[in-house]
């Protein structure tokens, strides 16, 4: 396996991913379809509304027969039947000065070519209706195939489905589609002094919260998780749950060996691995300096920081953007971005981007939220729990100024 | 039953839910909680980290021991052991200028109140360490409880869980926490035209749209979807349908009794079921009008209309703040809102809100996207695909010129 050292700046990090190509399909019924994405560009089977329909409750007419009407001279029409809701239009036939009740949704009458609706119509008795407005040709109507045609594009493939594009596939026939596989994550903590979250730690112990955090992270990106638990500081052990995880999953998250005594525990980990190819081993941003990127097939391994809000930005920068790669979306970060306003200065370092954890702080008149740095020594987690994104300062820059205008991305929320 | 029959706002159709409590708590493990509302304020049972731990990978030291120290006169101290990771560091005391190797994460040593990043040092021998830089008592160490004392608020009530939260849960030992249950809701949708997504339609008919896109829509927003299926326009039916649904279901949502020939419908079924109090019928909106809300105990039943279209505006204003006050938050929309340009000139009328489906076309030099209006006949499916939000046209409005500013809602991709 080759090594390079150098640190790569967090756009060729990015670019590494191209490697990497988007998952198998497969073909789940709709409802488990939300928010995946298609893996071909589907056409449609059929012309839809299938049928000529009413979009008004009111009276099916030949158009014709309204013309020239108006309230003080109605148009006098002999109602023939009503189309029932799910009967066929087709069964009621308009001659001339006829016409026939119609509902909301339901099939034109035959030789009927619009629709006038109820508000201007006076129904004199069972058989009369007085019509006071006329109507043109195609009103108040959907002809067979307006919404959508046989053979047209209805959703492109890269498409993640929304509730309404699942809707008009229901609306299709189409019941089942081909998305891309949802990316499986196999999670590892490693560190000696790690113990589970439902342990209580011996003296020089702490509990695993990377297992927890990043299994959440990855299925709100859409992934699979799977927690493989705490692996000690231990070369056989970490070789072993490496190897396993990969007959399983597509991804592993490997936390923790990330600091100076550790860091070449993993690369020697990866260096065993069969087929592994190190890609990355240190990119410019501060926290995740010490990120780690193989490639085995078309599976991932990251070395990720030990301290979860490192692990955290470096997820939301890397990991979730190849989970949208390999979900068969764009490699994009997919965070909300928005501009903020510093609200005091913030040093930053030349040569690599920084990304500052903030609290968003509302302001009047309109004006964009301030960015408050969320500080505190390295390794504390309640910092975490404050704030609301990141805010980023580019390589070039020496740090920011009080009240400058600064892009801010957003943790998502999820829903 | 009372019946009024006057439209109201949309501001005071939200008004209502505060008739509505939030469903009430229950525990499920961490790994479920992503996306939950905590029902309780959660408080730290723990100080954390529960020792003093070092930031850095170096040398544990008796501060007083480097100072006075430099490059050229380097402090000597006497290397008497190493703090393995999880191991305790009060097994080794430090003497006056003892020291003992540390690495990120570890519990300092007995009697040490610094750590010299190894950086700063150079080891002379297996017991002899050079020190370059003096370092103040607490530098690169955490002392017990400097993140999180025993007591301290960490997650308060209403707080919707987000990955960080529940790693610093689980770091705190807490494996469960009181989260609001999520909503179930029951769909169904209503009409003798309707055949279910996987059938053919007859002449007449037409699928079943509106149970697709309202799972997905419930799902998304956090609630638990039961799509009933489809009843016919049955009054006894339709009775029956919503009075076995109501049994295990937090709200109903019935869909397709909302034209002019199908909301007497909805409104006797109303009257039939037991303990139902009608809040709503009719909202100035539009689309959306002919909605229509009931409460029975803390249950929910919408009356929606049946296109899907419309059904999606009453769903995004109504449905979604409801499902979010059921759940423990706070009953705002929680759709993400931007400033567009209106593309074209968009007519509305005075006295309604309007809520125009528009697609977004970003332009560049950093203006705001532009919105066109996705326009098309009452009833089509095809613009539901391609609107990407709904800007939204205040009742006291005639419209909007073209190349105003507007607010837009956009429709929540899933993750």
């Amino acid at each position: 396996m080759k090594n390079f050292f150098q640190l790569i700046s967090s756009t060729d990090f990015l670019l590494l991913f191209e490697r990497f190509n988007p998952l198998e399909a497969e073909s789940p019924g709709l409802r488990n379809c939300g928010g995946r994405v298609l893996a071909t560009t589907i056409t449609s089977p059929e012309f839809l509304p299938p049928f000529a329909r009413s979009t008004m409750d009111g009276f099916a007419v030949r158009a014709r027969d309204t013309f020239g009407c108006s309230e003080s001279e109605p148009a006098l029409l002999s109602i023939i039947g009503e189309i029932a809701m799910g009967s066929s239009g087709k069964d009621v036939t308009l001659h001339p000065a006829q016409t026939a009740h119609i509902w909301t949704g339901g099939e034109l009458a035959d030789r009927a070519d619009a629709v006038v609706m109820i508000e201007y119509t006076h129904q004199l008795d069972e058989y009369t209706v007085e019509i006071f407005k006329p109507v043109a040709p195609g009103e108040n109507i959907l002809r067979a195939g307006d919404d959508i045609k046989r053979g047209d594009e209805v959703l492109k493939k890269g498409r993640k489905l929304r509730p309404q594009d699942l809707g008009v596939l229901a609306g299709l026939g189409i019941t089942s589609v081909p998305v891309h596989r949802q990316p499986v994550v196999a999670i590892i903590s490693t560190g000696d002094e790690l113990v589970s979250a439902d342990s209580r730690p011996g003296p020089g112990q702490i509990r695993d919260i990377n297992s927890t955090t990043l299994a959440a992270l990855v299925e709100e990106s859409g992934g699979i998780a799977r927690t493989v638990g705490i692996i000690g500081d231990d070369y056989e052990s970490m070789s072993a749950a490496c190897e396993k995880a990969l007959q399983t999953a597509d991804m592993v998250l490997l936390s923790g060996g990330s600091s100076v005594g550790k860091r070449d525990f993993t690369l020697k980990v990866l260096k065993r691995l069969e087929h592994a190819r190190l890609l990355a081993h240190g990119v410019a941003i501060r926290p995740g300096k010490p990120t780690i990127l193989a490639q085995i097939g078309n599976k991932a391994l990251f070395g990720l920081p030990g301290h979860v809000g490192s692990a955290m930005v470096v997820f939301y920068l890397f990991v979730r953007p190849l989970l949208r790669r390999l979900s068969g979306e764009s490699t994009e970060l997919g965070l909300t971005s928005i501009q903020a306003v510093t609200g005091e200065q913030i040093p930053s370092a030349i040569g690599r981007e920084e990304y500052v954890r903030v609290q968003l702080v509302a302001q009047q008149g309109g004006r964009p939220p301030l960015a408050i740095p969320v500080y505190g020594k390295s390794g504390l987690l309640s910092p975490l729990v404050k704030a609301d994104g990141l805010l980023v300062i580019d390589r070039d820059s020496e740090g920011m100024d009080k009240d400058t205008t600064a892009r801010v991305l957003l943790f998502p929320l999820v829903n």
